[in-house]
């Protein structure tokens, strides 16, 4: 007999549209792979309402709704105004995944939705790296003693695996530091200046192609790269950071001036997000940083994206993820649940 | 209590040497990880003699004997005139370690010694490419009706994690292609030749440095890549290819005018292996390919290696080795020793 596995998605927007989309595709897939039959019970949004059936919400009508709509069927009897935490409770999910808006000053409200699934028994996946940030080892204790399983893949590199690479791939392996390049947005508008356009042009291009928010502050002030940063110390190197521990430099002040003098000495600015090691301590740091043209690290443009992790007994291991797309971060939130599949 | 497992090695050179090397100093910490203690009892080699000793060999021993006189110890009545088969047989390990010389022809005799380890229900673990380039499905059939591990992480990039990159990281995900550098020795004499010198020095500096065998021909002609490039279509894209199969051309016809042109136009040439699907059939290439300098692929240099794979979910991830020395050999032996003993 199939096993039913029940989801609630707190979220809504671009990432959860499309794992909607994938799953809906793969259902039967997941079912071959696992034996696992999956269900999406509920859903939870801010602007476009809240959405419970116990017997699985229809997923091509309920992306067709908000696609059209910018909302849930009004009409659909099952569409409830209740408060997020209530319809976590609600839900009487297998599986909670946070899908909402990033808070860099705190991690909340998504902390908040994690503990509140952890109090109904609920496995976690979050794409959301507020929590990871901010409260990871609570979390993971929190999880690991009520037996559940609480995984965070995509909260770096989208769906490209590092996390997991670490912890599966590389047994017994001491991470003695990283460095990456992880916020897109700012790989953007660099590459942009360097073909001519001024700072304020080259923001306006990343918002035009939907790279950056109408506030791009936590992207070009280095606030996503050092949440970022603070996950990968946290969970790969065993530390108690946040991201107000990050030595963090964005690129708000990189003139023009200094993108030509770079290439006029074949080099290119980056914004380097490194985690490392001193005298026993973790350190995390995030700032525009020269490289060689010849580099490896040079060749990474546009929302590519890469991560260096040197390691005691494998040395250096590089992972890219090249011009990703949504359908990546929708991977990510679905590899998630097929580990979570074969490990329940 | 603590569980006891005990390997056998066949061929005790570089690699061998450096794996016992990590054993030993890891021993405790492989304990703490997985509960089990860890014994080399068989050491075969056909020119350093045999070794067996069911109470476990002191591996810093074996490993000094070795260096200084470059075999075993004589005067040691545990060594012994055994052939390879009889010596797997006579050890009644639970893991055999295939660490014997690639065979490009047929991958004997090492899949002999897979055959008859499993005979024995011995875990394998295969360093050698031989045998996953020229009966993986059989192998694999073979380990899996007896309820055995059967791993080989190492045969293709060292340590770097490429088969459990796809197997527990990029769940559900069909592999569309792959491309990468995979061959050290070539892409070390190309790089030599970019500096002005001929193929022929170049060739004898790889000697020099330790890359390339005496009879470089396994690697110029490509040989060694075509393996490579047959391991990764048969177990990441389920194909049933020998090296035969592989439209192969190596690097023996490049010449400095080559190099000097492509260096010209702003280009490099790299020597590429690659898979791809074509009307439902699986295809691999080695061929030395033109790419640009601010390409990805042409900061790959020295002894570095990359992989590049396309899936159907995940589009293209891409993972680096840069700078491996022999401990990365022998850390994916080790890692597959983890592996196993995480899966028993």
């Amino acid at each position: 007999m199939k096993k039913r596995i029940n989801l609630c998605l707190v979220g809504f927007g671009n990432a959860g549209k499309a794992f909607c989309q994938m799953l809906n595709e793969k259902n039967h897939e997941v079912e071959l792979m696992t034996g696992y039959e999956i269900k999406v019970v509920a859903i939870a949004t801010r602007s476009k309402g809240c959405h419970i059936d116990n017997e699985g919400l229809d997923l091509a009508k309920v992306i067709s709704d908000v696609e059209k709509n910018g909302k849930f069927d009004e009409k659909n009897p099952k569409i409830m105004n209740l408060d997020t935490l209530s319809l976590i409770k609600e839900s009487k999910a297998d599986v909670m995944i946070e899908l909402s808006a990033l808070s860099i000053e705190d991690g909340q409200p998504a902390i908040g939705h994690i503990e509140t699934a952890f109090s109904q028994n609920m496995h976690v996946i979050t794409a959301n790296k507020g929590p990871i940030a901010w409260a990871y080892k609570r979390l993971m204790k929190e999880a690991n003693e009520k037996n559940l399983q609480f995984l965070y893949e995509t909260t770096v590199m989208d769906g490209t695996p590092i996390f997991n690479l670490v912890k599966y791939t590389l047994p017994g392996c001491r991470v003695e530091s990283f460095k990456g390049i992880l916020n897109s947005t700012t790989n953007f508008i660099i590459e942009e200046m360097e073909k001519g356009n001024s700072y304020d042009e080259a923001i306006k291009e990343a918002q035009r192609r939907g790279f950056a928010e109408a506030n791009p502050e936590l992207d070009v002030e280095g606030w996503d790269a050092a949440a970022k940063t603070t996950a990968l110390v946290n969970v790969l190197m065993d530390a108690e950071l946040t991201p107000l521990d990050i030595q963090r430099e964005g690129i708000e002040n990189i003139e023009v001036k200094d993108i030509e003098k770079a290439l006029k000495d074949n080099k290119k600015i980056k914004l380097f997000c490194e985690g490392y090691r001193e005298n026993g301590k973790v350190y995390g740091s995030v700032k525009p940083t020269l490289v060689d043209k010849s580099d490896l690290f040079a060749t990474v443009d546009a929302t590519s994206s890469v991560l260096s992790i040197t390691t005691d007994l494998m040395g250096e291991v590089v992972i890219l993820e090249r011009n990703p797309e949504i359908q990546q971060t929708a991977y990510g939130i679905y590899s998630d649940l097929l580990t979570l599949l074969n490990h329940l």
